[in-house]
């Protein structure tokens, strides 16, 4: 297996980039890991940090140009289409590499595999499905990639995110739920109201209805259905409100001598509860729909965040779900045509 | 001044209600304090809880019908136009009261104040306003009543949410953040770009942009403009992480004897975090663009919420809101007949 990493990209690009592929590598010896990017720099780092880039697996493709947070998306396939990001997906395209992983620009990866790679044939739209790392890891699509969505794309989300919690979670018949505004099946915008029609006669999957903003912590589902935009905001929500709490916590145990020796006490339990919510130990996020498998880690990805989102990407490859997704969609297409 | 309350209706009526009542005439013996509600149920709690019905300034219209939460919010314009909300609302429409409180059914009390009460001239929505306790107080408008909404009914979201922070918080020229899934101005569904640049160019109000999730807990604004959707998914997904986080941290303490002993120190500062971010310490919800003070009360109020309502309904008729919101919306108008 080959996969090719875009080690320019990200908050701490290149050097968590390069340590993570290098991680993942002592873990995975068999799996060749391809990095794109500037050779020079990799090299200079590499050098720095006592990391052989003469090691069997790795290499590197030269690439100059990088896609940065505010480049527009369609730069990849434009001016930067050579760049680390643009390169990798080519390369996936052309089947010089099975899978790959990036941490830049989520709107330039998103638009770029499904200009580069393609989606699977019969995919309305690819969509961004990220772990919330809450009660039990519920899977949230779309997370981002799409504002504005059709009933046929959400069904096909709620399909997606299915096999994805089946195949990867080992999760029998997981429960999809439907991001709104109430429990009810009159609730949230004529969209969903017609969403949940559907959704509750599809038999491919196990809808258990709506599910309000006051459940998500609580993963009463498995696969959590929404446009990219309510996606987004209960995902960055969420981060921000983890942030916001951790902060507190840590103010309270400022406040005198007791609660600092308390916090002392606590410090382990404290550290071992911020992991428990660390989205980066289920690895990146995968894009769903797109014929060969991408994976989008956090733009702030640490080595760590980077092995766990190639570890998570190597599953992706030998679990077989874009096989599994193809099969659903054309089988799907069947039943309606009959 | 006259303030009617629903005692029948929320999670904990009538005894907290009433409780409320009471607890706030104590603060405020000169407002005349009207409970709707079945008389018989209430003069029974106050014999139990030795509260005297006879105290001057408090009294009882008797109502016998309750609307639940599952009622269809048309029913108390309807089947049960005569119950605790509905007599509550007809009340103020004729005068004889000057505000209402009830902790009831969200959809019924605003359909309600609607159809009953009306709405302020000129506005073509009301909305419902809450505060989020995070770091500073933040006014999220609309928390829940529009699903779908116009680019007009969000700027005067806008200007409304802003008189509310200046008048009852003493915020001068409140900033006024956009609910969105990107800082840029073109991010966003078509609808939130047209309503970027539509509040961009409103000089009565102090526009800062886009917020995005991840920014909600920092409070970067004191006005968050949104539709009743993505509203209603802000604040249930606030108060569902906020319980959930609390859960975690009580589960940490509970770990082994050392972390329990830190817990028994870090019980009242642990009391305190959890108060800071009690939203029932700011009142209720008043129900914007409606013509005279209605406020929502959380369903889940106990009776220091309930006297908090109550105290913020007093503030809400004392600073005249209503008066500047018509004033200002006319303003609007005829500057843009001119």
């Amino acid at each position: 297996m080959k996969i090719v990493i875009d080690v320019m990209s990200g908050d701490n690009a290149p050097e968590e980039l390069i340590k993570g592929v290098f991680a993942a590598h002592e873990d995975y010896p068999h799996v060749d890991m391809i990095m794109t990017g500037n050779k020079y720099i990799i090299e200079d780092y590499c050098r720095e940090a006592d990391l052989d880039l003469k090691t069997p697996g790795i290499s590197i493709v030269h690439t100059e140009s990088v896609i940065t947070m505010e480049d527009p998306a369609l730069s990849v396939v434009r001016d930067k289409a050579d760049s680390s990001m643009g390169k990798g997906l080519k390369m996936l395209s052309a089947g010089e590499a099975d899978a790959m992983v990036s941490a830049g620009n989520t709107g330039a990866l998103h638009a770029g595999s499904t200009l580069v790679v393609r989606r699977i044939k019969g995919i309305g739209r690819s969509a961004i499905a990220t772990i919330l790392p809450l009660e039990t890891p519920m899977l949230l699509i779309d997370a981002g990639a799409n504002t504005e969505v059709t009933k046929e794309q959400l069904l096909q989300f709620a399909i997606m995110g299915s096999i994805y919690m089946n195949k990867l979670f080992g999760i029998d018949r997981p429960r999809v739920g439907l991001a709104n505004n109430g429990t009810e099946a009159t609730k949230g915008t004529k969209l969903l109201q017609e969403v949940y029609a559907y959704l509750s006669e599809c038999e491919d999957i196990n809808f258990i209805g709506n599910i309000e903003g006051k459940q998500i912590p609580f993963s009463e589902c498995d696969v959590l259905v929404c446009d990219g935009f309510t996606g987004n905001m209960i995902l960055k929500l969420t981060e921000g409100l983890a942030k916001f709490f951790m902060g507190k916590v840590k103010q309270v145990f400022m406040r005198n001598p007791a609660t600092k020796a308390a916090g002392l006490v606590m410090k382990p339990q404290i550290k071992e509860f911020k992991k428990e919510f660390d989205a980066s130990e289920y690895g990146g996020a995968p894009l769903l729909g797109i014929s060969k498998p991408v994976v989008k880690a956090h733009g702030s990805s640490d080595a760590v965040a980077v092995k766990n989102a190639i570890r998570q990407t190597i599953d992706f490859v030998n679990t077989g779900i874009i096989k599994e997704l193809a099969r659903r969609v054309t089988k799907k297409e069947e039943s309606e045509n009959e």
